[in-house]
């Protein structure tokens, strides 16, 4: 049984600013600068959680982080033209340097597509050399015009995990792109975050790409909120950089390139997508507390149950559990139970003169806030089997939430009254015709999420041509 | 006896360069924008390393790490004058986003005690808050009109670890200067980097503090090199925000702050201090590699060594040894030996047939390349063993050269000699008026570090006016 989910489904966007300010994990709103937030000491953990899970899984498969520049002159920039075409409504650009103005404009990163193809060129000459897999987590800007929502749509991405890979054949970048996508999944299967994977139609790929793979999750109000996406660059950009290396059989050609990139909004998914009623619930891999110990205090003995909450932690603290006790004079045990319930600790143990008398504790899973008395030499192997079933039930739950919110339709009638009651993400029959994709998006008021990346059997015709249906396009309205 | 530093101490910002292209540490200077570099794989990973000894000092010590937006609205960075009009002719300014002018010009932030203290004056009511101690890692950004030089002076600070503090009362501020002094030198000491402790002269302290206590080491070729500051910052910031918290008397007051900060010249300094002619020389707590194993192919049993080989990297690995195998068939042992004597890596095992044959390896120091030979057994001691005569001989060897560059003279004529003829740093009999100190600077065509933060002991007279001493000055030519 989980907590109520009323407050979130009802009015998502309260419930979700309220929980990134009161859990504090970001101060969003009131920096003086429109979308624009800063990361609070309990969210800036999470986040590093986060980011060292990515982290390991990239370094792990042979990518090497690097760190680039965070200003990237006009010409450079313009270099690609599709790409700038995509970007150049939304770049900061640095005009001045002191009292004096810049001859040549720098613009704030938007991502770094052609500042590492310009650095490629210069430290790669041949194939013996490729391929490389670079990544960094920065800060990107875009300049949005449309509403901000924190760590959903802002000015300052400043999670930005970008990876850059360059290879000899367009061969070696499509099984990038597969190994890309793998690493994804692990990653948010790693966070439970459920998501389905699309190739984005013809019109709304990455600016510069071949194709895009995007991976999309359903938040509770039925969004969809675009969670990652990978890039087959193919040559373009070392096209544009004419960047030629010598390849294995003699001759000279342009290499392929990948690019593919998470964000904050992985961390936005956490909060929004395993929340309930009171608050943040995290699942135990990004907890920055595991546990946290709550004395009740008793008017007999309380110098003894103290002690024994003292016990409980440095037996936790000892077993490489990352325990805290909150002993804080001033706030009663309810008051203390609402703070860490909205900040999602995955397990409470809660230590009275009860349990100091029995040898015994009462743990409190954070998800269903069931409570379990466990002996005291069973607290250890209690708490890690609790940590782990949390994390399991956490991804089931939202796993089958999201598929509970993707439904197949037939027709465009249905699209639009499915979309309107229900939101979630449609998945509509369709003839393979950019015509008819586009059309799709037209009518819906929605937007074409694209193509399963995996194939998916089909029966049925294309909802706007009538013409046997090659695949499905997914359709939802998104964040 | 260390490696010859000869290409060093004669040539040294050439050998600077070269090491760090070589050894590639930063890319510097190839980078399309004046005074910013890229950060490669392997500097990318003494950074981390540097940054995890800095970041561990500070949690615990009750830091807390943060992270805010790259932008600070012209109107707030105005509001401390002191601190605009020291920092206004050095700030990037972003004035347009996509094709619009903004409405107020965004500084890229040069630091960010202004931003800081406005987020404080919202989070901030009373005492029982305080102290507050954050952190951030970022870049900030000053446009240097003078000569860059890599990670020394450049316009991108890539690594800029700030903290920032506040506090009820003057003195906890002033407590908290000694902390982070305290913090400042087991960081330093922990990567071997020696320093004089100064507390800077009126006209050179940070622009909006109250006082300035530095950091300051002497390269090579003996000029000094800031690296590290901490300010009390007072009530200059907090006043200028009208920010008032309740104090625990009862009336309303406004807090006092201090900041302090170390950058990509803690780096600069481990490369320039610990290098020789051979390349880097990495202390082992900063080495991404504490081990490089190199097989020396043979005719006869080639096999069998690299297999042999293969054990030694196993026993290391096993043992929390960061160790590595270069089995690379392309590269003799020599060019292998070369390539990581450049990279600093601190121990190099040599294995052959000699010592397959009598079950032995050869482990050669980076810093003496004195080589050793060890049985087998005695693998993981010796090499851990040897880890930390490295470690402290190093840190002896780079205070006894820096020791050797501070010295004692009495007069401005000698001031000027020995800077000439030794640079480094002297020191010099100092009444306490500025203006004998600002003469003192003037005269000496030098910078004044200030005086000694430790009291010393002083005997003579005022080099300027030949009033009875009160401390001294120490004087030096600096990057």
């Amino acid at each position: 049984m989980r907590v109520t989910r009323s407050k979130i489904t009802t009015n998502f966007s309260e419930w979700y600013d309220w929980v990134l300010s009161e859990a504090e994990i970001v101060d969003y709103g009131r920096y003086p600068v429109k979308g624009m937030g800063v990361w609070m000491p309990y969210g800036f953990k999470i986040r590093e959680k986060v980011l060292n899970i990515l982290r390991t899984l990239l370094n792990n498969s042979g990518h090497e982080e690097i760190l680039f520049p965070l200003l990237v002159p006009e010409d450079l920039i313009r270099k690609e033209s599709k790409h700038i075409e995509g970007f150049q409504g939304e770049v900061f650009w640095v005009t001045k340097g002191g009292n004096d103005e810049l001859d040549v404009k720098l613009a704030l990163r938007p991502t770094s597509e052609v500042a590492i193809t310009y650095m490629e060129s210069l430290w790669i000459k041949g194939y013996t050399q490729l391929p490389r897999k670079f990544y960094q987590v920065v800060s990107v800007f875009r300049y949005e015009t449309k509403a901000t929502r924190p760590l959903l749509r802002v000015r300052e991405i400043s999670t930005f995990k970008e990876a850059h890979t360059i290879h000899e054949t367009f061969e070696d970048a499509d099984r990038q792109v597969k190994e890309a996508v793998s690493i994804y999944q692990q990653f948010f299967d790693s966070i439970g975050i459920p998501y389905l994977i699309s190739i984005r139609p013809e019109w709304d790929k990455f600016a510069g790409a071949i194709y895009t793979v995007a991976f999309d999750t359903v938040f509770p109000d039925g969004k969809v909120v675009q969670i990652g996406t990978v890039h087959h660059l193919g040559q373009n950009f070392t096209k544009a950089f004419d960047m030629k290396v010598q390849r294995a059989n003699g001759t000279l050609d342009y290499p392929h390139q990948t690019s593919y990139g998470i964000s904050d909004r992985a961390i936005a998914s956490i909060i929004a997508i395993h929340g309930d009623d009171h608050g943040a619930v995290l699942p135990p891999a990004v907890a920055p507390i595991s546990v946290i110990v709550v004395p009740i205090p008793s008017k007999e003995d309380n110098e003894k149950v103290l002690e024994y909450a003292r016990k409980v932690l440095e037996q936790l603290s000892s077993s490489g559990i990352a325990a805290r006790l909150d002993a804080a004079e001033k706030m009663t045990p309810g008051e203390k139970y609402y703070y860490w319930e909205l900040r999602g600790v995955p397990i409470r143990i809660e230590i009275g003169r009860r349990e100091l008398l029995k040898n015994t504790i009462v743990m409190k899973r954070r998800d269903t806030l069931e409570a379990t008395e466990v002996k005291l030499p069973d607290l250890i192997d209690a708490v890690k089997s609790l940590l782990n079933q949390i994390d399991k039930d956490l991804k089931e739950a939202s796993w089958s939430r999201m598929k509970s919110m993707v439904r197949i339709v037939h027709t465009m009638g249905e699209v639009k009254t499915e979309l309107e009651s229900k939101m979630g993400i449609v998945e509509v029959p369709w003839c393979g015709n950019d015509a008819c994709g586009l059309k799709m998006e037209e009518e819906s008021g929605a937007r074409v999420l694209g193509r399963p990346y995996h194939d998916q059997e089909v029966t049925g015709r294309c909802a706007v041509c009538g013409s046997t249906a090659k695949t499905i396009l997914r359709i939802a309205k998104t964040y």
